[in-house]
């Protein structure tokens, strides 16, 4: 069951105005409040609450000493949002969260003032901030642009890029670095928040600014000494942050990120210098708080909803394995009996179940941090000395290696696999997680095989197809979420190169599917053989290359070819009409249409619903079939799609 | 005229086998000789050749000490591998490089064993040459990775997440870190060398190795000081580092990158220490012993073939201005009337004109280094506070912030400007360089808005339309080189979005153009005409939104509709044809035809020959329309293809 607790100080504050009203000795009580409330909802609406948990205190401190939404405050990734999103006007739709039509996920524009800039990938925050402080300096404001960017976001060379670049913003730029690795936090003690509290002092400030002024004057030599001699002392006295200051930060910290004694008079110092841009030091806990008895950091990254009184998760149980659980399971078979198999992941072990294959092989394992730049040409470079790597990323965030696919990989043809998990829509989560587009963008490179897995079975070969082929790089893709239930083959078989399949035979229409909508063509081709269409149903397996021959066979067979596919458009489909078109295929009557995902970013929701949407279910694929054979029985069961 | 130096004793050295043979006392003499040759080949062939020009002495000593190609030796970029070519038995075909058939203006996999790594891009050495020593590390085997990397290329962020994961690779990751910042070169001298030659010693690295020892003894809090201590006494030292020792490496340096006294002891100590990662600093010179009177860092970064006495240049003389130019005056001109314009370039100010910009705009103008991925999130912060960036970076480059692209400019909708230079086939540049990708990469975005210019004028009214789309983000592509000489605008004008423009008017076959090829496709019109082919000319201007009513109406009056466009699978051709055939319209005898660049990584060549063989100029349309019509009058003007 819920419980609601008990927030009387928290009620009277719906916004930072009302925050800032309040004296300091209050946020105490109102960070303990909204700790509650953010576990409350949690165990509700289930998601990413371990973050959030862990930033209780910094989110109170921040709207309270900085004049949000007018200063902008830039939360990375987004998924330690919630108790922002509660301060920020939005408490009564916390219940919501990852609902369709509740509130989103991650940070949102489109959804409130104090969102000056949504997230959903990691690393982003500190070049939007820098862009927004830019601006600010560019119109002559005062106002202060603030990232959040976890410890993790750090590993991302998009964040060293901004960091790199920081100078120009000057004081309008603070960086919060929240660093909850647990590794890290036992150090933290009372003499670094002093010390923090002093160096962030603004007396401690202008000295430093006094200080570089001497050393400007000095010649080049002993400037250079002096420089470095006051770095170094630095160093000594703060425990670190060279790195940033090395980048031009004024390094502050590490301070105690749940201590509102050590955050407030810090971040008033910070907020009130003339220097800049600063970087904050912030230690937290990752899942302070929550209601578990053994805190697990990676488990309770995001959480299904749970009973707060029983600690119950409230998981439906599966029907199917996961795909990320059958890719993982067949790498190590695949491991076990060909030991050059290395697999690859960017900070997603379990997310990939590359956890399961490090078990087996820690040392053919690596795990590279957010960097899927360097995952993947890492990965090049040991295709090059002929080992055969599994670079596993989401489709969405393979996105970030798209140069280094086409680049080191593609262009040398080097035999690199990916492994595309979350391929299409990923519901709860969102557009900016969706995987729309990676057919589009792999299928159009030269030497690039990208496949799709129909089901949990087809996945099982693909992975072992993937093995075989070692003169160019290859791609398996498959949706989140379970399998569809199929029998599970003893060992995965080679499928031949470029080669669909017929799975149902029929004589008037055509359903060519790649991938994840397979079981929904059947069911479309079930109803279109009720209204007298006799229907082929097709698994293309290749989205490139593409079985020319069965294509033509089908089309000289068949009234109507349909494609579908989940993704955007310009992928599988865009490549069957070319080669139809191309060969001249469709000059005479044949009728030709691609189903996929419609030119729009859908927002969170269930899956059932964001297909139906898309017309990439059962029904929509009746619609589609019916329309274009100019029929319009539609009947009770066909919605028409509406995008 | 062209000089062939006397080179009695590089004439001796074919390969580093030869090389290695010789005593050090004779390698100053290789070094030199070895430079005379690459400016007697820069004069015949012209290219890159002032990075090359600045590691002759590195390349000679790297090759010396390390036992290549078993040691694998990755030139970042590739630009500076010209020396590395001549050492390695590429000598007979340096006169070549940049020419069809010739070398390849960068290192690459298929033309050497010594180039065990092929680029073109910047900052992907590290990563590549990380995976090679975790290869080494897996097989047992001893060699050494090397990873030549300049300061500019260090910005990106791929090369810090690199170095972050280079800790796994131990000994056998070497990175060169080659500063060629003149900023940073008056500020070595003699002591510097010396004290990079004691630090590099075993010595020197042994007694670290102990003082780790030692440190992990004590307790925690004294371990900590302990830690600072020996790194601050060590950056007092040696004069910096600390940002790469914070990322896991032994550095070594600043050492003089021409003076062979010093490169190879401290190579030598670098090759036989079990201590690693290890990173020399390396500082050169850039275009050293160039022949020209003025050194100029930029311009010589790339040069014309030139006369070796007379100093005289081989440019041929412009027929109209580039589209670069045409770029920055058009943007140019609109800020001058808008002052919330803002230029950002990724350390290509004169390739993309934006240099022009600087001067005129200099507050406006954001260089952010080799820093795609920054570059594009920073626009997006800047346009969600009303101001008006354009992201000026070539196709091929773009490619890097693909996920910046995404996710926070479309998702978002963001009005960030792309203006895309060097979209399409780029000559001599190669396949590293092509950009082929970006229609499909970005058309298949929701939100995007996506043009071609078909010629100079229409890149300045493209610009002029960028800047009045608000609402959702833009790109405009146009290709290498010079514009077609057509009379250009006083002033560019607002183009309706999604809507095309007919050329010519015909009645048989529709030629629908989306940029750099509309004056191809007039003149294979005009060859049309002459076999009785009434033909239309259209060009699209926009991939997305393409002009739907324009299509509709060409589909109806025509008997064929042939797109064309310089770019890959899966852009203008796959919207059209997705298009015509979710109406129906190719349901009856329509013929349809889409040309683009073939599904294969094409070599540098001169850009007609590359045109001709990928059927993209008057000849390739005229035989596809006379194809794709059943004749087989194919004229002698007219090859066929062969791809």
């Amino acid at each position: 069951m819920s419980v609601r607790p008990e927030t009387p100080l928290l009620d009277k504050v719906p916004t930072p105005k009302e925050l800032r009203a309040l004296p300091k000795s209050k946020l105490r009580q109102v960070a303990d409040e909204l700790r509650s409330e953010v576990i409350s909802a949690a165990s509700i609406s289930g998601g990413h609450f371990g973050a959030g948990l862990g930033v209780v205190e910094l989110t109170v401190a921040l709207h309270y000493v900085f004049n949000t939404p007018d200063d902008r405050l830039i939360w990375d990734v987004g998924h330690q949002a919630y108790p922002h999103k509660i301060l920020t006007g939005r408490r009564a739709g916390i219940r919501t969260i990852r609902q369709g039509d509740g509130l989103a996920p991650f940070t949102k524009r489109t959804e409130s003032e104090y969102d000056p800039f949504g997230a959903g990938h990691s690393s982003t925050s500190i070049s939007a901030a820098l862009g927004m402080a830019v601006a600010n300096k560019l119109s002559g404001k005062k106002g202060r642009s603030i990232a959040v960017i976890g410890d993790g976001a750090m590993s991302a060379g998009m964040a060293y890029e901004a960091m790199n670049n920081a100078k120009q913003a000057g004081n309008r730029l603070v960086v919060i670095l929240n660093d909850n690795d647990m590794s890290i936090a036992p150090a933290v003690g009372g003499l670094s928040a002093y010390l923090a509290k002093i160096i962030s002092s603004e007396t401690f400030l202008s000295l430093r600014g006094f200080g570089k002024k001497i050393v400007e004057l000095l010649p080049r030599p002993l400037a250079e000494r002096a420089r470095l001699w006051e770095e170094s002392a630095r160093g000594l006295a703060i425990g670190g942050g060279t790195l940033f200051d090395e980048l031009g930060f004024y390094y502050v910290g590490p301070i105690d990120g749940h201590n509102m004694d050590h955050l407030l008079p810090v971040l008033e110092n910070v907020r009130d210098t003339e220097e800049g841009p600063i970087l904050v030091h912030v230690v937290t806990e990752k899942g302070r708080g929550h209601p578990f008895d053994t805190p697990n950091q990676e488990k309770y990254h995001a959480v299904p909803q749970f009973d707060l009184i029983t600690k119950e998760q409230k998981k439906s149980k599966p029907v199917a394995p996961t795909y990320t659980n059958v890719f993982a399971e067949s790498l190590i078979a695949e491991a076990e009996k060909n030991d050059k198999i290395i697999a690859i992941t960017a900070a997603m072990p379990s997310g990939t179940g590359l956890d399961k294959f490090e078990k087996r092989f820690p040392d053919r394992t690596f795990d590279v941090g957010i960097a899927e730049q360097h995952a993947v040409t890492f990965a090049a470079g040991l295709a090059a000395e002929g080992y055969i790597p599994f670079t596993a990323i989401y489709s969405t965030f393979l996105q970030r290696a798209y140069d280094q696919i086409v680049h080191d990989v593609a262009v040398q043809s080097l035999p690199v696999r990916f492994a595309i998990d979350r391929a299409g829509l990923v519901g709860a989560d969102g557009p900016t997680h969706a995987g729309s587009f990676d057919i589009t963008y792999l299928a159009s490179l030269p030497n690039m095989v990208v496949m799709a897995a129909a089901d949990e079975a087809e996945l099982k070969h693909m992975v072992a197809t993937a093995v075989s082929i070692t003169d160019r790089p290859s791609a398996v893709r498959y949706p989140r979420g379970e399998g569809v239930g199929v029998e599970m083959p003893v060992k995965g078989e080679i499928l031949p190169i470029g080669k669909g399949r017929i799975v149902k035979k029929g004589k008037s229409v055509a359903i060519v599917s790649l991938g994840s909508r397979l079981a929904e063509a059947l069911k479309a081709a079930e109803e279109l053989e009720t209204k007298g269409l006799s229907t082929t149903v097709a698994d293309a397996r290749f989205a490139k290359p593409v079985d020319e021959q069965m294509l033509k066979d089908l089309a000289a067979s068949h009234d109507l070819l349909i494609t579908i596919e989940e993704g955007s458009i310009g992928g599988f489909g865009a490549h069957v009409m070319d080669y139809l078109a191309g060969e001249g295929i469709l000059d005479g009557s044949l009728k030709v249409r691609a189903l996929k995902l419609p030119d729009v970013f859908q927002d969170h929701d269930k899956p059932e619903k964001m297909y139906e949407e898309a017309g990439l279910n059962a029904s929509g694929i009746v619609a589609a079939v019916l329309k274009a054979l100019g029929r319009n029985d539609l009947g009770q069961s066909v919605t028409t799609r509406t995008l």
